[in-house]
């Protein structure tokens, strides 16, 4: 019966290759120990901060309004609140324009605290969320091509140096966006060509550049909506809900119990981080254990 | 005037606190210093892998064939080659389940090597474009959440080591394949629960589970499509691409001329790439200088 | 003149070889990208401990006496006032047995804080005092042959942390203290083999180990010298000797003034360092700015 | 009986405070998590540099000869085949003026890989060994304080990296003892001050240096020592050593068994390494499995 021998032939040879492909792997295993250990060192606030990549072209390709997009900023806020649900340990974030830090307690333990946990999923998680919200918040513009940011990780190891860290930030927007909405005046309002109000702002310093909007545009500075001019923090708090449930237990009359669910719920703010006020108005953002 | 001396009195405040604030910035800009460098060492190659996060749960939400639905795989490569439209001096790409691989070159320089801008530019086009893809594959099936990827940096210094690494997860493909495949053909069609095919295939082999297929449910598991038991390579080939294009010179007659524009070409393959024979009919995949 | 013509070429050759050989330089100083930076977190303690290499074998050979070398402690401590001398920034030191924890301040910026420069300083300067400082110490004893040390660097973030990190080895200290003298008890005067001392130790607690020193030997561990149970302190003081001098301004008659020099001293105390005393009684060790 | 409760009483104290204190160490046991791990990439070439610290001074103040002292070089080479016979893994050393490499082998695993291992053993075995062979080459001059020695660790992935980096200390040494050996002609007896001396060579090429050695001083630079010009590398060989011994068991004559010891040797050239020629002639160097 030579067809059957064939065949013996044949299924031998397969279950002796599945055999040698079986025992490569353990001898490619070897590679994993090429992979370094990159732990987060214990009791230091770990901060991701991530930013658009080549922001500048994507808000041309989709029009967004100068100097700011109240929909691209929204859209932004909403994104960094899915990072904070889906994400555990973080327990503020703050952002401005196409960036966005988020803050892991200086006791997490997630994943390890492996820097390239923290810092990939939060950029992969407020990345997809871009695409998935989009036109919740711009619901006449399709999204063109999917956008890619990048991410860094910062260790603070005191409370201090973290909190200089988000008044740097906001210190930085508020720089950012004085400068943009006295340029877009000049270009949109005062007729300048875009090189003609950069040569016009060279130099000048913030009181110059409030006095050009005041005295050229009567434009208060301060009047200005506040998420412009101090961008966007987002804090969580752990709220118990209590709903009313009506069961029926067997051979019993229905009854009401009341049930509590412990579920966290985002604020988000637009006000000063820089100045002391903030922190004590909100003593237990740090306080939390992880 | 005592309005207009309230007037300037404001005004000052107003310049004071801006002043302030400028200041301010340089004040706190000693937190960069925070930042810690992770430049990659020269001359080893870069892999970046990447990995859906909880996608256990994402299949079963969003309905995936068991042992392998071809749409996920197919958007999953369609996202990998957008990674590799956007992003510098990847060279080849290789994918199984929701995994993906990314090899930048050796000589790669970009954005100085930094591993954080590696895995993080990785891992957020690879979830933005899953979301902007998703129609594509599934058109009838909405996404119902944003989901999270997670992205490490390996290098490895040889070739050879390179070369080990694609073999140890192909293997993994394929030793994960038969293993899905004959549990998912004993719950489908063997009728047995997920707990009984589990205990079903404890401690059996590679040869076992191609002889539990082949007497029980007639398939040779050599035939199973390539894609499913060899996972997806991504080969990019620089091609020059010539067009005619007719123009017309000032004062003169029509002419066609050609015009040639360098551009990347995709290939997607489901091939062996653990035995030596890819690499010898692909030379130049690592040759490229980046 | 061949001989000239032959000089000449000969000078032209070698001045060639030097040129290429200059320009060598540069073709290979690329090598020097190869380091990678590795700076420590700013704002955080930075601990050097260092062990000896393989003490236990430089013991025997040395006739090191059990279980406490009164000489051998000395003179790591005064090698580790040498590294305090020598190096700037140590604001306290720890040692026991054969190893010494040097704590450099969290504001230290020497060297641009790089790891490397921290742990490589300490351990060559403790080893060549270590050779250097002998004969003080083992004035009839010549050393045999050259000590290793190891070295590692570790971070503290908070004050707390670094008290925990004394603590421990200080807790360590009494520990291995406890044991090695009842274990050299129990086979210097016990009459016991090595391997019977530490059979009969075999699961014993601290209390029981104080048992058979009181009961068999008639010792109070605790009144064993402090130096042993306790490790050893050094803590540095800049103290400002003033000293007179006579001087002699030209044309004038000689005067005597007062010279004031800033200059380090140490202490060397055996004490608890565990308990808040040791840190209330010596508030400004951590305080001095580096 | 009063005595014995107090006794006890004390005892028991003393066994609670033993107690506390044995518990304590387990809770400062997670300052232990703190330290970082330094795992140096597989199959890399792991290079540890070591510089004398500040030996400026102490060639001033141990009146080393100008340019080159040949006891404190050959000084250093004996500590560096120290540090050879003291650590596994060194397949190669390469030396100039202060300044020592040592090439562990890329398939090296000693301590794990750590970096820190590899620094510290080496740097702290080399200073030790300064002091202690210090008289055997400075008979006349005793060493008047303990030197330091700073180290690094720079890994390089190919053989060529490693030949380059080897190549620029060698390059290196070229044009430092070529310049000090022109700059001290010229103030030895030229009659120059230091500042003269350099202010005459400021801008010149290696052609302009050779020439002032030939035409002012008659030094044909080529003729200078090899061990000035090229440094001095270790290489290390194992060699089985055979000999004879008289051995006699029991009732038997005594007879005559050959014994063979595997035993390394060490060898210091002087030669260019920069060619392949060197490298050619010892093929064996690198291929030595660890």
């Amino acid at each position: 019966m030579r067809i059957g021998a064939h065949w013996l032939q044949r299924r031998l040879r397969l279950l002796s290759a599945v055999c040698r492909r079986g025992m490569a792997k353990s001898k490619f295993e070897y590679v994993r120990d090429f992979e370094a250990p990159d732990t987060c060192l214990p009791n230091c606030w770990v901060v991701v901060r991530v930013d658009g990549r080549n922001f500048h072209r994507f808000s041309e390709k989709h029009n967004f309004e100068k100097p700011n997009d109240i929909r691209a900023l929204q859209l932004m806020n909403r994104c960094a609140q899915n990072v904070m649900e889906e994400l555990k340990d973080i327990c503020l974030a703050y952002g401005q324009s196409d960036e966005y830090s988020f803050v892991f307690h200086k006791k997490s333990s997630w994943y390890k605290r492996r820097a390239s946990k923290f810092m990939t999923h939060v950029v992969s998680q407020l990345a997809s969320s871009y695409v998935f919200y989009w036109k919740e918040f711009f619901p006449n513009q399709p999204i063109l091509y999917p956008p890619g940011f990048d991410g860094r990780v910062i260790l603070y190891p005191s409370e201090q140096n973290l909190k200089d860290y988000l008044s740097w930030r906001q210190a930085d927007c508020h720089i950012n966006n004085l400068y943009n909405t006295v340029f877009w005046m000049l270009v949109q309002r005062g007729g300048l060509t875009p090189a003609q109000a950069q040569k016009r702002l060279q130099g000048t310093l913030a009181a110059d550049k409030n006095e050009i909007l005041f005295s050229e545009f009567n434009i208060n500075y301060n009047n200005e909506p506040l998420m412009y001019r101090k961008g966007s923090v987002i804090l969580k708090k752990k709220v118990n809900e209590i709903s009313t449930k009506v069961i029926k237990l067997k051979g019993e009359e229905e009854i009401e119990v009341e049930v509590s669910r412990s579920r966290n719920q985002f604020a988000i703010l637009h006000c000063d981080i820089i100045s002391d006020t903030f922190w004590e108005e909100n003593p237990d953002i740090f306080s939390g254990e992880s």
